[in-house]
């Protein structure tokens, strides 16, 4: 089952996937292109990782890690599928960063590897977008690297962890502009989805809705106002985000 | 006005405070002792600031930072008045900070420094506790050092702005088991208030109720299971606090 919060018509409401359209929570059936997509799980605590992919580390000329490199997510900078995400006007290195998002189903404590499966409610597809500007250090000053406001797209569906055969095993693909940039496998990921799970849970409580985004592979290039960004995973999704103009938002304080 | 979120008798309220006591939104008026305290304000996207204090800098060895250094808090961090704060068993130093707490009144973006009271609705004390352990390094691996289970107390209330005529310039202090170990100035912060909303909301949207934890200043001493920690700031509040063993949890996963 695929799931997706929209908003349609006046209303939040819950869909599913059916047959390439959107079945409401109140039956209704529309199209894609009908709705605004959001988020498909409300943010909590979203942890992200840093340099999960070896290659990526290399990349970026960073050691690769020996222990979860992990930074947390403030609401603010989530949007749905279809969103339009501000590219900084202070920013001179935008990088998108296709990504395996791990969504939580309960509780978790002291999860050990082997079952921690059992915990994981579903999966989706974010962009986890960086402004590399201030990658200073290994552990870098991460906020306004990773929280500028609109730049973590995320969905367009919650995929049933039950439909996923072996997450560590899904081919992640990012087209700009129709053109493929990065292309690579979870199972290269360093830390795999149990390990982090247990990493996690072994030293603070999980929840349920909690999101774990776990690192992305090379093939990062810079990105422009105006660029299309396709996050594809396989079997997960396919997230479309198109850059704009921070000039464009004349903000007056409210 | 002082303001705070209690349980009493099966229900979340507001209260104020009255001569000592507590006045429930519904009228009823409570001692202080029969209510369970919780979070003045329901944690939104919170800031932490590292080094905030020069002289805190100095007592752990890293240069004061140039600009702020500010990491985000997870959720499940934070407690109210009075709570049992686990220490982690695998921890060997577990300090206590005392830190002014800035609570957001609106949205805010692009603020200038000397408009930034017009977007504080109040203050509150926080007790940032950290796991001094994972400190490698000048921005440091945050989360296992920040963001432990009910590692961050706060409260006992929001006290409104407009009640504190200069809160660049108030006494903290913290006591463990009735000693005082810690006493420094708001004064000393190397960013102050309106700096550090200047700089958050020069890159991203902050909202009403956000927060800010403002740093520490020095006088930091390791923290044992049975310890009561108050942690005071003048015109603000006393923040009373108690450790407790991380075995005397026994998890079974839900």
């Amino acid at each position: 089952m695929k799931r997706a919060r929209i908003a349609y018509l006046g209303a939040i409401h819950e869909a599913v996937e059916m047959d390439g359209r959107l079945k409401l929570d109140d039956g209704r059936i529309v199209e894609e292109h009908q709705v605004v997509w959001l988020p498909p799980v409300q943010p909590r605590t979203v942890f992200a990782l840093g340099l999960n992919y070896a290659d990526h580390a290399k990349e970026l000329s960073f050691k690769a890690p020996t222990e979860p490199l992990v930074f947390l997510k403030g609401p603010n900078t989530f949007v749905g599928h279809r969103a339009h995400t501000r590219r900084p006007s202070d920013a001179t290195y935008m990088h998108y960063e296709c990504e395996l998002a791990v969504v939580m189903g309960r509780t978790a404590r002291h999860v050990k590897r082997e079952d921690a499966y059992d915990y994981v409610l579903g999966y989706t597809v974010a962009n986890d977008y960086t402004i590399r500007d201030y990658l200073e250090n290994y552990y870098r000053p991460n906020l306004r690297v990773k929280n500028r406001d609109t730049c973590t797209p995320i969905g367009p569906w919650l995929v049933d962890a039950k439909d996923i055969a072996d997450p560590m095993n899904l081919t992640l693909r990012t087209y700009v502009n129709g053109k493929l940039t990065q292309e690579g496998n979870t199972r290269d990921m360093i830390f795999s989805i149990p390990v982090l799970i247990e990493y996690l849970s072994s030293f603070m409580t999980l929840n349920a809705g909690d999101i774990i985004l776990t690192g992305t592979p090379e093939g990062l290039i810079d990105t422009k106002v105006g660029d299309e960004v396709v996050t594809e995973i396989e079997s997960i999704g396919r997230l479309v985000n198109t850059i704009v103009g921070d000039e464009s938002f004349n903000e007056t304080n409210m």
